[in-house]
Order: C-alpha cells, then structure tokens, then sequence
C-alpha cells in the first residue's frame, strides 16, 4: 500500500466507508457504469475507493481479486462485484493496507481446512506502525482478524506490503515484505501462517533512490521452456513505477540471474501502472501467469476526477520470459479472451501521407476501441497517432525511426485540470524485422498500448471530454507503411 | 558542491591533481581548444575538471570566477585562465567543495582592507564531515587556509555550499548554506567573517523531495523598476535542477512573497543547469544581476566523453524578474555582449512546409551558431527544428499549439554511449502574442534554448559527431510562419 504520510489513510477511510454503506442500497441502473471517464472493460468497483490489487488467486474455476473489497471473475473479462468489503473484527484504529491471500489446504494455520488466509499490513493509525497480519474467512467473502496479530512486527513505520504463498519444495509458507525506505525485500519463512522467520534480505539493487513497496515473487518459463523456469520479483518504487528482477529463489533467498542489468527493469514505462500482482493458482489447472496492476498514481489518485468508484484495475496481462539479444526480458500480453468483446471491426492498408489526416474507415463514437497497428520503420522518419482527438486536444502517440522512440503526450488530452498530470511518457521500443507494432486498448480513461508483442508496456489515464474521440495519423516524411486493424469493444456493463 | 557519497571527492580530487600538475606544463597549441565537444564560446578549463561556479565577482573592472581553480575576464565574452588551483595551506584530507567569495573592504575579518576571502565547504575525507571554512589571498589567486577553520561547523555529513555576502541595511556578513537531506536553506550572520551566529532556517518548500545544496541569494528589480526589489533564492535540488523563490529578506531570515506557487519554480528546464551562481559587484558599477551555471549532471559528469578540461559553465545570463498574468517569474536572458560574435548572417522567412526540409540558406559547416527563430502558433499544429542532423541522428525541438509544449529529444543525439543520458526535456511555453519565439545557442556539444525571451530556459549536453552539422524544419501540418535569423560565431579561444 502506498500511502503519503497522514493523508491517504483518512482519505482512504472515508471513501471505504462510502462504499461499505452504498452495498446495501439501491443502485441506480440508468447511471451506474456510465459516469463519465468510467471504463467500459477494465474492472472498477460501484463505489468507493480502489487501491492496490490485493489477494489474487485462481480457486474453484474462478478469479478471485481483493482490494480488501472483493470481485469474482470467471473469464477475466466480465467481472462481479462480491463485496464492498471483506474484513471484520478489528477496531478503528486499524487499517488493512495491502497483501494477497492463500488457501490453506492443509489446515496448517488451524482455521479449518482450505481456509482462506488473507495477509496484509496492519496499520495502527495512532502510532502509524506498519506490521503484517493475518484474517481469515471460511466463504472469501468475509475475514476475520486473527486475535493474534500483528504475526510479524519490527516496530517499523515502513514495512509493508506482504505476498504469501507456499513453497512446494520446501513445503514452507513464504512471505515476501518490503522495507520501504531501505530498499528492502525481506523473506519470511512459516509452517503455519502464524510464526515467521526471517530468512534473508534483498536490495537495494535497481532503482533504489525511492521508496520500495509491493513486491511479488513467482516463477515463469523462459521461452515457453517448463524445463527452464526462473523466478521474477516485482518492486513498486515511489509512487508511480514498477521494477523486476529475474533470478532464483530457493525458499529462503532470492538471487539475481548471471549479468543481470544493473540498470532498472521497468515492468510498465507509461505513468499509471502500479502495484500489479499475480494470480495465484491454487486449483493448479492455468497454464499462464496473470496480473493486473492499479491504473493511477499517488501523485494525483486522491483528486483524479473520476465520478464513479475511484479508480480501477488494468486489463488482465499475461506474463512470459523472452530471451532477447541484451538477456532475458519479462513480456506482457492482453489476455486473448477480450478478443470476445471486438464488434465493428475495420482495416487500413496505406502508406502514410505527410503531414496529419483523420485516420479513415474507424470513426469511433466513443472512447472503447482496440487498435492494433503496425509500422514500417525502415525509412527515416517521425510518425504516429493521436489519440482522443476534438475540441483541441489530443493524446499524442509519436514514433520516432532514428531515435527508436515511443513518445506518448498526454499533457494536453484533458478536459480537466490535474495537478501534476501533464506529463509524457517515452522509452526506446526498438523495432521488429523492420516493424514497430503497437496493440492499442482505449478505454474512457485509459490508454494501455503494447508494443512490440508486448515487451514494452504503455499505460495511462487520460480524461478527455466526451466529444474527443477523433483519430489522426501523422508522418513527418513519406515512406512509412502501415497495416491496421481495428475493433469497438463492447462494454461489459451495459 | 554536488557529492555522490564516496564516489566523486576521489574523482574530483584525481582531476584537479591533474589539473594542478599540467599547470607548468608546456600547452600544446595545435589541439587545445580544438578538441572534440569542446565548446567554441563556453568557458572549460584548459585541462581538468571544472565544478560549481563559486566565488563570482566583479571587482576592479574584471569578472572573478572561482572553481577553486580561477578565471578572470573583462566582457564575459573571452576568459583567460588564471590558475588551474587557487587553494593553499591544508592538508590531504581536506578537500575544498562550492562556495563563494568576498572582497573585505572593511578589513572586518583582519587579513587586511580588500583581501578577497573565500567561504566554502571543507570535507574532511576521513570523517566525511561538511563543514563551513574560510580562506584569504591578496592577489585572489593564491588562498590560504584560515587556521580557525572550520568557521562554522555542525558536525554534519551533509551540510554544505555557503554563499556569503555582505548585508548594507544590518552591517553584517550573511551566510546561506545547505542542509541537504533536511532540505533546509540555514541563515547565518557575523560581523567578521569567523564568527556565526544562526538566525533562521528556510524550508522545506516546493522541490523537497530530493537533497538541496548550493543556495544562492540575490536582490533583482520588479519590471526593471529599482524602487521595487526582491530577493531571489535560487536552489539546487539533487543533482539535475535548481529552483528559485521569490521573497523578501531582511538580514536574517527569507520570507516568500504572497501567493507564491507551491509547485516548485525551475530556473532551468533542460538537462543539465545546475549550482548557477551570480556575480557579486564589489566595483558597484554594474547594471544587472549576471548568473552562470554548471553545464552537466552528476548523472553523468563523470563519465562524459569529453577530452577536453572536463566541463563548462554556460553562457552568462542577465536575471530580471518580470510581472506576468500568473504572477512573478524569473526571467534569464543570454548577455548581449555575445553578439560580437556573430557573423556569417541569416535570414529565413517564410510559411513552414508540411514533412521535414533542410533549413534553407543557412548551413553551418560546425556546430557554433546562434539562431532567433519565431513561429506562429494560430493554427494548430505541431512542429520545430532538428538540430545536429547527421549520421542518422538529431535533437529534435519540437512545439505543439494544442498543449504548448516544447520539447527538446536528445535521445539519438549522439556519437557515444553515455549511462543515463537518453531523456527527453519538456515544458510548457505560452505562446506570447501567438508567437513561440526560441532563441538557441548551439556550442559543440551544448544546446541553450531561451524561449520567450528568456522566460523559459533549456539548457542540455549533447555529443553530435563531427559531421551531424544539419538543420532541418518540420511541421505536421500547414499554416505556421516562420522568420528565423542566424549566425556563426566566432570561436573565443582559435
């Protein structure tokens, strides 16, 4: 959990009970989901806050996901609402701050046999400790406090943040944990979610220079090889990116593989994805390893202008390892079931035009589309897409073939003014046999664009007016080439 | 004085040894100044490292410049290079960081009427304390060690960069000096030079989130108007930016103005200013406030590939502050004098093609030119000037109408691999008078943007090959006018 000093807790607080008091009332059907800037595809609660994805885990056939609120998924598209708010039994001293979740399957806890355990940082608002606890719940619907909390307590204003899980070889419960301002993961060992020993500490590596929070650890393929499998630890990093690394991890420690970058990793190069974890899967029939991320930034979340449930999830992703020729990289995809929701789809076959046109045979009506378009790159030039185009604004997407450059502009697309907002994100994305491939999800107020089959990852909030739905292509030179295709998204609400 | 922990005192210490010993040393006229990225109308040094400006002044009708080595000069045009080491009388474990110089016309401090004393920062390597000593010369080239040094001392390992001046209304010595990691700006003042007495701390405030060092403090006009004053206080934030506030001070202690903006204000907003400084006029025969800063980043200094003295300072700036529709702003202006270097005239009008061209009639045959282009920016579009075209790079400076950004890509701009180095700066300009007017100085292998006549600066690093000598012109669509004037200049030191 992120939190700024004193003034998320409460902001965080008043918005939980906003929701928790909203579960019993009547929803109002002609609005609800279609407040302006409220995404179309991506999960968001009725009401209230959402924070940090919390508790991920495959179970019984279904996705189940906490932001200590609770959603169900069977599909990773359309998405229910469970409960506003799954915890009971502590008092208002107490906040749950973020964590993840497990099934004990063998009672070792003593809650009773597949219990779900929840494991997440306890925060006492009168001293502001952080310290990690522990609830547990028979149905995932609702958590009781275990009585004897906090389980792991270094008296420490900045430790947070835990992911449990259990490790086969060992036949042990792990738990990873950061310590914030140290730049810290530390790893826990446990039989039974209750009595945890310190095994060893990781970091500073990366990017150290900010506070470290949110860590995941799991195991994915190289190359789609389960024979070669390698672990990646996640590290969100003050306030609005996230970090990996890729090693080992033997139970008690976590090793960085042979020449390992110095530099950082980044899992997301755009400005709002935060905090992602993993899905763990305790009926053990996925064959992929998903996550989602927190689309927003603790530089404005608290003031986003979102007139619906604050906040919302980014679209499912699935993880791989790629080896590249600078090393092992992690890939993110979209998940392909929402290919399910493409209606109206369209293709563009055309050398771009110098200069800026309107982007022809796709006029979106809406902000809810999906395009996936590919570039040549083997002339010289600077080209690209604006986004969310009309009443003299844009989100401006710019390629640049000299540079290898993917610019995104979104410091002029909104109809509102939002401190620290105007900003642009950019990295090299280099090309593919001569081609810069970008998959474009828009969604209301989110753009999420893979590149390069998804070894560079893009996301970003943008609120544009409802009239901004124009596309443009541009091209400052002749010779680029581009195939298109694209799909309005069916929303999952409506 | 910037200091990455252990790292930079040993490489300071390393360059200015080498510094020191080529002093005697035969100079090889061939090559000297003539080396690759050494700057044509830049002061470096002739060999060795150069750091913060400190110790500015104007005094007995020459401009006294300190980075503990010295250089003088009479139209802050051409320099000559007194001593490459002015410090004397202390031991291996001192080392002299960023500070500042006085002239003691009053003899106040005892080492005689109109001795220069320099107020620095010792570092003692051992202990790594930063303490605040002082030293006297007679002839301002030769400094001795004050054997009461320190003079102020806090028994901190982060408290540095002292900027001392003489205070007419209280008749006494001030000192501003850093608190680094507190992000606080410490007041002091004394009748003698060697006594301090602590009077107010300022700070926190605007950028703090990263450490603060080499505060500067000076008086400026309001609109030109002499009987409307403030003080500025110009800040350098960890280690890539300075910001400035405007206020009001008395003596001891520095009060904001009212209605100052909480988000920080930025002097500089490229890459690479840092630690500027203003010269102090003890002739009092100056009409205007002059500042120079460092021109790299400790992201980067070390390692840049220059071949030359390591480093430059940027061209010298006349300070105003001016009123605008958001309120007061600093405004920094090349000095004028730079204009005796212009020949080789220019002149471009005409209405910007769609795609890219060469810039016509003006081919620069290296890069050491001036040009004081205007756009239109009634009809929206976007466009800009590639700088250094050549061998399949460029700096790209780009405008935008809708969100009025510039921005200025160095991110395939040069001919070597450089850590950190690939960034992007961008702020917004507003337009004046729907005109964006960029006046940018190009030297070898840096790039100074005065936007708006001087309300927005762009300072940043680039290392072109010998042969990237283009210009090109863009625009994405029709309908801007441009008028463009342009010059070589003369190289000060061939």
């Amino acid at each position: 959990m992120k939190i700024q000093k004193m003034k998320i807790p409460a902001i965080l607080g008043a918005l939980l009970l906003a929701g928790t008091l909203s579960a019993g009332a009547q929803m109002n059907s002609d609005s609800l989901y279609k407040e302006p800037y409220r995404p179309q595809y991506h999960f968001s609660p009725e009401k209230g806050w959402i924070g940090d994805p919390s508790g991920f885990m495959y179970y019984q056939g279904k996705y189940h996901m906490y932001w200590w609120g609770k959603v169900e998924s069977t599909d990773l598209v359309h998405y229910q609402q469970i409960t506003p708010y799954a915890m009971t039994g502590t008092d208002d001293n107490i906040s749950y701050f973020t964590g993840s979740a497990v099934i004990d399957k063998n009672n070792t806890a003593g809650f009773g046999k597949g219990a779900y355990v929840a494991a997440y940082t306890v925060f006492e608002k009168d001293s502001k400790k952080q310290a990690q606890g522990i609830s547990f719940s028979h149905d995932g619907k609702t958590f009781h406090y275990y009585e004897g909390n906090p389980v792991l307590d270094l008296w420490s204003t900045e430790f947070r943040d835990p992911t449990v899980f259990w490790h086969e070889p060992t036949q042990k419960w792990v738990m990873v944990v950061a310590k914030a301002l140290e730049k810290k993961i530390k790893f826990y060992t446990s039989p039974d979610l209750k009595s945890w020993t310190w095994t060893s500490d990781f970091g500073p590596a990366g990017d150290s220079e900010k506070s470290w929070e949110c860590p995941d650890l799991f195991q994915l393929p190289v190359d789609g090889d389960s024979d070669k499998k390698r672990w990646v630890m996640v590290v969100s990093v003050n306030w609005a990116q996230e970090q990996y690394f890729i090693g080992d991890f033997d139970g008690t420690s976590f090793k960085l593989m042979e020449n390992h970058p110095a530099e950082p990793l980044y899992v997301d190069k755009g400005l709002d994805f935060y905090a992602s974890r993993t899905f763990q899967d305790f009926d053990g029939t996925l064959d992929s390893k998903i996550s989602m991320g927190w689309v927003a930034t603790w530089d404005y979340a608290p003031v986003a202008p979102s007139k619906y449930g604050k906040g919302f999830w980014s679209i499912p992703r699935n993880l791989e390892l790629k080896t590249y020729k600078e090393g092992v990289r992690l890939v993110q995809k979209p998940v392909e079931q929402l290919q399910t929701l493409r209606h109206k789809p369209a293709s563009v076959k055309r050398a771009l035009s110098v200069g800026t046109q309107r982007l022809p045979g796709f006029v979106p009506d809406e902000n809810v589309y999906e395009l996936d378009a590919s570039f040549s790159t083997d002339v010289s030039n600077t080209f690209g897409l604006n986004l969310c185009v009309g009443e003299g604004r844009k989100v401006v997407v710019s390629y640049d073939t000299d540079s290898h450059n993917l610019v995104i502009d979104r410091t002029h697309c909104s109809d509102v003014q939002i401190p620290k907002f105007s900003r642009m994100a950019y990295a090299r994305v280099e090309p593919v046999d001569n081609k810069i491939r970008l998959h474009i999800f828009v969604d209301k107020s989110s753009i999420e664009i893979f590149a390069n089959d998804g070894k560079d990852v893009f996301t970003l909030l943008t609120y544009p007016g409802e009239a901004q739905t124009g596309i443009e292509l541009f091209a400052q030179k002749k010779g680029t080439k581009m195939e298109l295709d694209a799909w309005m998204l069916k929303s999952i609400w409506r």
